[in-house]
């Protein structure tokens, strides 16, 4: 007989469903739609020369060990020039501080497999990263929010959220995916006496922290954290967990990210990881080890800077131009991402729908909220199109929208 | 003040412990230790040559795409190739039936999140791949086992077993990892009839199918059931999940797997990936396939079974040789392990300090074992060293064995 393998699911799959956007977003695939939708480095930024070259140095000099098992912490030079590049902004730890992860959202789902009971809460901003609550939803995590604004997480609404006793805090406080924002200096201050105040240890995902095109760099959370402990003089507390990658400063076909913790917390993470894929690819450890030291990420990230903060520049122009007034957005200082806020009775699914009769595409912001709320927002993404399109594009998705608030302004009549 | 780690971690944690052995085994990585401890191909029969001019053309011509984000399912030229090589050996599916995974094990985690509740029973067999037991400890399964002998799994013992009601059943029919062993042809019958009639679904893991250094080849389980099932003359039942991988024929390092599934399995199995990794390395998938295309892979396969054959025949000469005639071992067909039965009142990890005093390793048995049973055994790997190495080796381990024997001896008497 056949098999009833629905019948057969855990129950924590029950919350893993396959997404309607998703299947619009396929839509968007065609080469004749301008999509805002992904989170895409643009591809002309990649270093393929120097890719070339890595790849042959490290099978012409390390074949072998390039192509067989490995161990699961990752590749010791990689995780060296880790603690090298990231001790530049304070953030003072050694080899044994990091884990290599198959990407960031892999470091999302260990957290979440060593972390999360059923049930645990979890304190998230709002809108927060979907990738994460994907990720933690498997766990049956369930989510206590704390709104954004310009200037980030809303402090004066975080205690409230940690006297619900969550399990950790998660936040991105730089150029954040979905919103763009960056969470101010104070607010990081603030946030960082309240998690210690209540006992609440902090993950400060950091994907864009790299990619900042004006105003002045704002130190991370965790070298904050280290700041206000003053412990012994030790350089990191281990409060905070500390997540990053090279998919926007390097390549995200490589799967290549990192977590940061505390050297009990990377232990238990190893175990974990051991079990879910046993150690991420020598190889691409190997090639993005030999392509970014000697000095060329930086190079390389000054570069990709100036690309994307035209195409930003862009975007906000043309929003000025062609958006109706009574639409808003954040203004992002770094990052890939801004966040439109359409009027409250509009649905963004609903925009989107029309917007690729239009062939021009964006995420709607609701999936990025755990609590069902922000049907009325929109994710749009700057790092992928080139400067016209993006001129273009958002020139047809304000279009779409003069075209959708005046009919609804019609009907509410 | 500082977190208390270990008070946030999740109940399913608790499970994943850092082994005494693993600490033990740290010990043989010495360059002078002959190590049977592995599963590692050796690194002799690694194509480097291939793998340079593959990186070449792969960037040199689609180098933006392989820097890329790519989609969850996998390199759509890879699951067609893999398509095509099963259907040789009479597994005839589609891509849709086909997910990439970042090496096997990341298809057991998956397989672990996708179907596993707390508590759930998992039938295997005794001893079983320690990879899937520590993949599945994460998510809190139980197990019912079904012992071994010198033709796979006894299917006389396995009706009591399939009546305990187990979510599924998972299976290593070639060249058995730890075991050696090989399912015969009659017990494969019989275990899907049995499986059939208790609508109880296999998990068929053949990482080393193609191994093979004498007989013939047996069909497959998911061959078998299709036969068995006769389904309107559908190629593919669907009720056997089956798992493959690059690691043993093309590099371990580049971490490539892939799941055979009904297309309702794939499609949760994806969403379960986005979570865990979002994709697999595109660029790694990409040079594989560029690797192992046009008939290079087939080619290479048989070269790799010319050079264990030999490594095996060593190995088994050398057991004949040095080996106390109270030590009983299996005599593998393929694969890359054989399996050692000491005598029961003997500890293999005490034989495992001894031994590396004498400079030669091994993994002891014990931890194949769900139940706690199998003190007495060991596996030993052929792959790695040199044939002139497990002479050696296994001369070294014989003289340990016989001296614990004396010793024990003496103090029973």
């Amino acid at each position: 007989m056949k098999t009833l393998w629905a019948e057969r699911y855990a129950q924590r799959t029950q919350r893993i469903q396959s997404s309607a956007i998703r299947e619009l977003l396929k839509l968007t695939e065609q080469p004749d739609v301008i999509s805002f939708a992904g989170g895409l480095p643009a591809p002309d930024v990649f270093p393929v020369k120097e890719f070339q070259e890595a790849c042959q140095r490290v099978l012409a000099e390390q074949g072998p060990q390039a192509l067989q098992y490995s161990t699961t912490e990752g590749y010791r030079p990689l995780r060296e020039m880790i603690a090298r590049h990231t001790a530049r902004y304070g953030i003072v730890v050694g080899p044994e501080n990091i884990l290599i992860t198959s990407g960031s959202q892999q470091a999302l789902d260990l957290i979440g497999k060593v972390f999360i009971n059923p049930g645990d809460r979890v304190l998230v901003e709002k809108p927060t990263y979907l990738g994460a609550l994907q990720a933690w939803n498997a766990y049956q995590a369930e989510y206590v929010t704390v709104p954004l604004d310009d200037d980030g997480m809303q402090t004066d609404k975080l205690e409230a959220a940690l006297r619900v006793g969550p399990k950790f805090l998660y936040v991105l406080p730089n150029f954040h995916n979905p919103a763009g924002v960056t969470l101010s200096l104070e607010r990081r201050k603030k946030l960082i006496e309240l998690a210690d105040h209540y006992g609440v240890p902090i993950i400060e995902d950091d994907p864009y922290g790299q990619l900042r095109y004006e105003g002045d760099h704002l130190p991370a959370l965790v070298v904050l954290d280290n700041e206000f402990q003053r412990h012994n003089g030790a350089p990191y507390s281990g409060n905070v967990i500390y997540l990053s990658t090279f998919s926007k400063t390097l390549a995200p076909g490589l799967r290549l990210g990192w977590i940061i913790a505390h050297h009990d917390v990377i232990s238990k993470l190893v175990q974990a990881k051991q079990g879910a894929d046993l150690h991420t690819s020598t190889f691409t450890q190997m090639v993005a080890y030999e392509v970014a030291r000697g000095g060329f990420l930086d190079k390389h990230v000054r570069f990709i800077r100036t690309v994307y903060r035209e195409r930003r520049d862009a975007m906000l122009h043309a929003l000025e131009r062609y958006f109706p007034t009574e639409v808003r957005w954040t203004r992002p200082q770094g990052g890939l991402f801004l966040w439109v806020i359409l009027p409250e009775h509009l649905d963004a699914a609903e925009v989107l729908k029309e917007a690729i009769q239009e062939k021009v595409a964006f995420v709607p912001g609701g999936p990025f909220h755990p609590d069902g709320s922000g049907r009325n927002t929109m994710r749009l993404n700057f790092s992928y199109m080139s400067p016209e399109k993006i001129e273009e594009g958002i020139k047809r998705l304000g279009r779409v929208l003069e075209r959708v608030l005046s009919s609804r302004y019609q009907c509410a009549a």
